[in-house]
Parts: C-alpha cells; structure tokens; sequence
C-alpha cells in the first residue's frame, strides 16, 4: 500500500513529466486551466493536498482524463 | 473526457458500492479513517470537492490504494 504523501508526489511528478513532454511553461499551462502558477509549482512538487476538481482542471488542460492520468499512474506504479 | 462533477459522482457512488460490499455502514466506516461520517455521506453522494489525501484515507479504510481505485473506475467507465 503506498503511504499517502507518496501518492502526491507520483501525481506532481507525472503532471510535470506530462507538462514537460508538450512543451508547457507553468505559466503557460496555469493560463489554460486558471490554476495560479504558484499552485501548480506546489502540486508538481506534492506540496499540496490538491482537491479532485483542481487536479481534474489541470489534467484537462493537459488533454486527459482524470481516470485514465491516474490509470497510467497506476501501470507505472505495478512497472 | 468527462465533465468534472460527474467525477465526483462516480468516485461517490463507487466508494458506497465498496463500503456496501463489505457490509459496512457510514458510521463504522468513519471510525476507521476518521473522517466524520457526515463528511463520507456528501463524498458518496458527489457534493463535496475531496481532495486527494482524505480520498485516500477513505479508500485505505475499505483496504484498497488509491490509483487501484481510479484504474477499476476507469475500467468500469471503458465498459
């Protein structure tokens, strides 16, 4: 069972892989999803106990689903 | 891609199938995370914006990890 302040971490750190891979600048990305930059800093670095909805904003932005970011998370996480 | 709130109320009404599963009521269910079981029943029901660690919380009350969780929503979703 992963501790709970992991699961933060792997989430910031899939959201920052995810950003990078587009090529999105925090600033660019906290434009797309009207998450202040300095909270997505913190969400990427798993310093924050983002809430579902905020987390669902930012994946959208970053073109996925919710499930399916976490999905693949999961499949990282079994690798 | 699924709107938001839906989210929310498929994350509830899984948590309450779960729980139900395991013949537990709200209350009993609160005593093991402890989240007040006024707070489980509008997480249930989709009417609050939980964020990630309480979902765990609760989700490691019913014995299973968070992203296992997301992945079986996500594969009910698909189906």
């Amino acid at each position: 069972m992963q501790s709970d302040a992991k699961i933060l971490e792997r989430i910031g750190e899939s959201l920052k892989a995810l950003r990078r891979s587009q090529n999105l600048t925090q600033q660019k990305l906290s434009e797309r999803c009207r998450v202040h930059r300095k909270f997505i800093s913190m969400v990427e670095r798993g310093q924050h106990n983002v809430s579902v909805l905020t987390l669902c904003q930012i994946i959208h932005a970053l073109g996925k689903d919710f499930t399916t970011f976490i999905c693949d998370l999961e499949k990282e996480l079994q690798s």
